[in-house]
């Protein structure tokens, strides 16, 4: 978690949006020297008030550190960073913590490899709020552990460090998959709030019976798929694929009757009606997982 | 939660799959006289060696209790069952914990106050194994509270009862409500098991870190969007849908180079995009469910 001031690094963070932001508090916070930049300049004020130094362009503030912090919106935003910046960049390392595919992370480390540039990827599990807590942590991978070894006690001050590989695209790999699960969660919840809300139930009444509900069934099915995916065995004594497909028209149903769209949905009846067809009906859900591959 | 046997009463399960086996062994083992059918008789067998009394027929199982709990597939079984049986359920509280729509509640219970019986709906807050767990709940409503109260005892026996309202349609629409924010997490873990699994990492070492994300974001999601919906506050400072919207395609792109189908998450990216066009980039995920309802 969080490092004391016994060690103290000279860091750079580019990007300061919601998370650049919450990032770059959280290095200050440790006590290490942290220099921002922003393409919007205005967002740096408030970390200047904290104590970072702002850069007036990306090269000042790569050359102020060895070690390089970029959290802008996509890769593509990132690549065009880095390559008006390799000069600059040449010798350090830099810390892509953007969101993006195995893919991406694997031509910007091939990239900067070509460039003299040491890069590691990385994937953030919190929310800007979490950074610095607990409950947060940061996946990392790339092809030069060492690197990340060096930068790790600074790494540190902003989350939990979780090495995943020497493959760059692991870190985005396993962000992905989480966050797979999350945006899940997330239709589940939104088209859940929208049910009840037809119904003229206010959100805040409802909200500890759905958080109580989807992590009790969390607990369960996470654990549960992940058996009978590793053993092969998908019959189950819990709720069949069936009675889930046989269930799921009345969710579609009540939508339409409640005044909602139900595009969410759809491709859920479109899979359990096609685990039926395939002879799946007494399965359990983790049938469902092996039914994603394309044929 | 279960109750004593200070308290025993005679009643009637009809339908002994996985889900109407758990709630007769329930009420055997808080001390009811328990009588039990189903359309496969061979079914009755492992509940008689528990004590209940198997019938041969459903009239003869609907005579021996004044209370007549339901659980079959589809509420289209449970109409064609109690239009069957109406003489025999005439002056019977029927309870019905199959799954269904609100619209299908008021339907039932309408038909049954035509034929002097009483109706009240439910919707069974857990997996079989839950059953009788301090974990479980079943949601109840009708229009007669008064019958509820009478069998609340006995049916405490199954799990806490949570009263919902007169409308016999509201017990479903928590029910289905709670259960979509289920099933979105089930479309999320499965689409991130299938999303890790073609990286070759092994279910179980993934499924600690993917429970304790889903929870973590549930726990901060869903009450945070329950104060942005009934406030119509929905600016955001956690995590835009610009951004979100920026990062989808790059689990499209992940899905696909992986081998997998992208039909669950399809449906989100559109939501996103249709979020952008209407102007609402700055907001959070919250704004999202405002956007379900028909035009
Ligand atoms: N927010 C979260 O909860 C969260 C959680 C985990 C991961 N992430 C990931 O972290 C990244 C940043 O998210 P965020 O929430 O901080 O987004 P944000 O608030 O929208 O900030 C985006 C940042 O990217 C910069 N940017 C965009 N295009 C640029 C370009 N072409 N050149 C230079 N800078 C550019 C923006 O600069 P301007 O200020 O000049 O526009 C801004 O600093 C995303 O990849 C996101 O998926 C976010
Ligand atoms: N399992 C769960 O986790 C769970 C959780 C909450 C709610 N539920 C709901 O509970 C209900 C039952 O689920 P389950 O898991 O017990 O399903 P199940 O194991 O598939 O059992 C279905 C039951 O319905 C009976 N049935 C079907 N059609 C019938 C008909 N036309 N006439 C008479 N009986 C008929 C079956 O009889 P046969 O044996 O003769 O086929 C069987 O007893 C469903 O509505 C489900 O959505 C289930």
């Amino acid at each position: 978690m969080p490092s004391s001031t016994e060690h103290r690094a000279s860091v750079t963070v580019l990007g300061l949006g919601l998370m650049g932001t919450a990032l770059a508090a959280a290095l200050l916070k440790a006590g290490h020297d942290t220099t921002v930049w922003n393409r919007t300049a205005s967002k740096t004020g408030p970390l200047a008030a904290q104590g970072a130094t702002p850069a007036e362009t990306a090269a000042e503030a790569i050359t102020a550190s060895p070690l390089v912090i970029v959290c802008l919106t996509t890769n593509d935003n990132v690549r065009g960073l880095l390559e008006a910046e390799s000069d600059a960049l040449a010798g350090r390392t830099v810390v892509n913590l953007t969101n993006g595919t195995p893919a991406q992370a694997r031509e910007l480390a091939d990239w900067a490899a070509e460039h003299g540039i040491t890069y590691i990827d990385g994937g953030i599990m919190a929310v800007p709020q979490m950074i610095a807590t607990p409950a947060a942590y940061i996946l990392y991978s790339g092809t030069d552990e060492e690197a990340y070894e060096t930068h790790r006690p600074t790494l540190a001050a902003l989350a939990d460090t979780k090495w995943v590989g020497k493959d760059p695209g692991a870190a985005a790999l396993y962000d992905l998959s989480l966050l797979t699960g999350m945006y899940g969660m997330v239709m589940g919840v939104a088209q859940a709030y929208a049910l009840i809300g037809s119904g003229g139930v206010p959100a805040r009444e409802f909200a500890p019976l759905l958080k109580d509900w989807v992590n009790a069934m969390t607990d369960g099915l996470v654990p549960g798929m992940a058996e009978a995916l590793d053993s092969g065995q998908h019959l189950t004594d819990v709720s069949s694929l069936a009675v889930n497909q046989a269930a799921l028209p009345n969710f579609l149903t009540a939508y339409a009757q409640q005044g909602l769209r139900d595009d969410l949905f759809r491709p859920l009846q479109d899979l359990l009606d096609r685990s039926i067809d395939e002879g799946y009906a007494a399965d359990g859900l983790s049938r469902l997982v092996t039914l994603l591959k394309k044929d």
